[in-house]
């Protein structure tokens, strides 16, 4: 399928927007790569996405131009999967969907953000009602994740890691 | 279901958000909701979703604040679905979709963007470098569509009413 195919047959940008790149599973992948996350088992673990959805996920991703994949081991050959221009130019709506998140989405008290973000090159916080543009980049933002969302993060691996010691061989 | 319930049980506001509001069909209904469909057949008819579908979403969205429901017809018993605040708010998600689609879903030679947004207040044009911020809202700005998309829209239309008249009874 080329990038043209993929898109649905219609004018309007936010449909065509949405037929290529707007599922959760995607969203997420594109969270993590920008997280620093780019191997599959990193990703299964940090998406939840089981290995036929991530896979299948990848391979429309790299399809339509939004990642690329990396070959980091030959013997065996293995991956790794990184975001394009393309892919990276989706941080401006990841950006949008978390200040929507950070409003809308009732945290527990003394539960805080998740991650904050601080502008490298001006120093301000990235926050809720920060003006955005669509070259908006998350690597350009120093990120501080919040220890109780380090430890969400950690068991989730712990989780991943058990659920495949436990499978049946 | 309540508001609380339906979010994922994560610190991330992008996944938060992602369990909420983010999949094709209910960003496409809120499409609609902000260029003024309201009703059932109208949001079927431009979304494509199936009336099991659409309803199923339409129940999700309500139970979870982001439309509301107003009764129009009493006999029979008739609703418009508007967006509430919370919904408006994920305006400024759509808007950077539209960007994205705008730079990145290749339009065919003389196919032009398929809705000129124009701030009221401003006069500027909301283009694909616009700075966006949360609280943006696609209400606040005049659109003018495209005669090639107002006939898309109205070609959908005519395939619904159609559709509705050849099933069988």
């Amino acid at each position: 399928m080329t990038p043209e195919e993929a898109v649905e047959e219609t004018l309007c940008p936010i449909a065509r927007a949405l037929s290529v790149a707007c599922d959760r599973g995607t969203l997420l992948i594109m969270r993590e790569l920008s997280m620093g996350s780019h191997r599959f088992d990193d990703l299964q673990a940090q998406t939840g996405l089981s290995p036929t959805l991530l896979s299948a996920r990848l391979k429309r991703l790299e399809e339509t131009g939004i990642i690329e994949r990396r070959i980091y081991s030959s013997k065996p050959q293995r991956y790794e999967y990184h975001a394009t221009d393309k892919g990276m130019d989706l941080d401006a709506v990841l950006v949008m969907l978390r200040a929507w998140g950070m409003k809308w989405t009732p945290y527990e008290e003394g539960q805080g953000p998740a991650v904050d973000l601080k502008d490298r090159e001006t120093g301000q916080n990235v926050n809720h009602d920060t003006p955005i543009t669509a070259g908006f980049r998350l690597g350009d933002c120093d990120a501080a994740i919040s220890p109780e969302f380090a430890n969400e993060r950690a068991l989730r691996r712990v989780k991943f890691q058990q659920g495949r010691r436990t499978k049946p061989s």
